[in-house]
């Protein structure tokens, strides 16, 4: 039987599992607002960036509350620090997704993705997904080779990302409006995943250094 | 005299407060290397950016030496927790300067800035510039007052980011390549002082937190 200790501290990680299935079904939600200028979807996304809000703090209040009652030491330490630096991104990516929720509202009921844009944004959609699903796994897991994978993953959201700039660049005749949308749109994607990128960098950094010191 | 402990605590305040001036000094240099084409200045602001990250290294290594060897509690846990926080945001704020900076070099010798912006982005540049002087007043005094005044200057950042996003939309006639990098650097001065507020509210929440215990 697990002492009360490392309850608490497998409840923070239960935490962390749960924000980042909310925040990887919000984005997956915000694609389909956006790829399909569905309004409903998209007020439903960004009235949950409220639980994902709630969530952060709750992990925040669990782990000063381990900080100050528990007062861990060693790997026990680097995971309270490292959940809470999670709790941050995990409600950074919630905020992305929401970004994306509100540019489909904006712009309902017209699509605000151009019809030729939509292959790209269809694909940086099912690599957002892709990998959120795969962060929550490795956050799950500690598997430090699935948290590497998220490096190639962020490669292809980066080519896509380069693809849709050129794109606007090539085609000087859009509507200006559309390019400060498809902008905005572009960077929110490639900033989700550099977000699941820095998450798998610090459970890395987790696991190698319980590793370094054993 | 003061123990070792509050030594150590009294330190991290000094490194928030270095790194707020230095983030602060790259982002007024940002706005120099962008207003005026200047390639030195920008390549300068790039290069610093790796200073911001060490002193953000530094600030995590010693939040944990801290929290390892001393257990503080109370105040002094908020205090840490705190600090741990404000150095990811503050990091963040490097990572915008340095983005500004690299639009700057990447249109040199040309101006990213057409001149009929150039009002807007020189006051977005001195707003920006004031919030991170305050900004750094704020985590040395932790003066509750102060920290407000950050919430009404973000106020001023978000009407000028406004004027910019309609003065693009009220002249499509403009180059595609000048509206994707108005659209970002318009949102890098716009995020670079939602940041600051941030650090303005974790400094009130740090202080309330105090009076509400005492």
């Amino acid at each position: 039987m697990r002492d009360v200790y490392h309850e608490m501290l497998d409840e923070l990680t239960d935490e962390l599992v749960e924000m980042s299935r909310l925040v990887g079904s919000m984005m997956q939600r915000a694609s389909v607002a956006l790829l399909e200028a569905d309004r409903v979807v998209a007020e439903a996304v960004i009235a949950d960036d409220e639980a994902v809000d709630a969530v952060n703090n709750e992990i925040d209040h669990r782990t000063a509350e381990i900080l100050a009652l528990q007062q861990p030491v060693a790997s026990d330490l680097r995971m309270v620090i490292v959940a809470m630096r999670l709790g941050a991104t995990l409600e950074r990516m919630g905020d992305l997704a929401q970004h994306i929720a509100k540019t489909a509202r904006m712009r309902y009921p017209d699509n605000a993705v151009p019809e030729e844009l939509r292959p790209q944004f269809t694909q940086m959609a099912a690599v957002a997904n892709r990998m959120a699903a795969r962060m929550g796994e490795v956050i799950a897991s500690k598997d430090v080779e699935q948290a590497r994978q998220l490096e190639n993953e962020d490669d292809q959201m980066d080519a896509l990302h380069r693809q849709v700039l050129d794109h606007l660049l090539a085609h000087p005749e859009g509507a200006v409006n559309e390019t400060v949308d498809i902008t905005l749109l572009n960077r929110y994607y490639e900033r989700f995943a550099d977000h699941a990128v820095s998450v798998a960098r610090r459970i890395i950094y987790l696991v190698i250094g319980e590793r370094t010191d054993a």
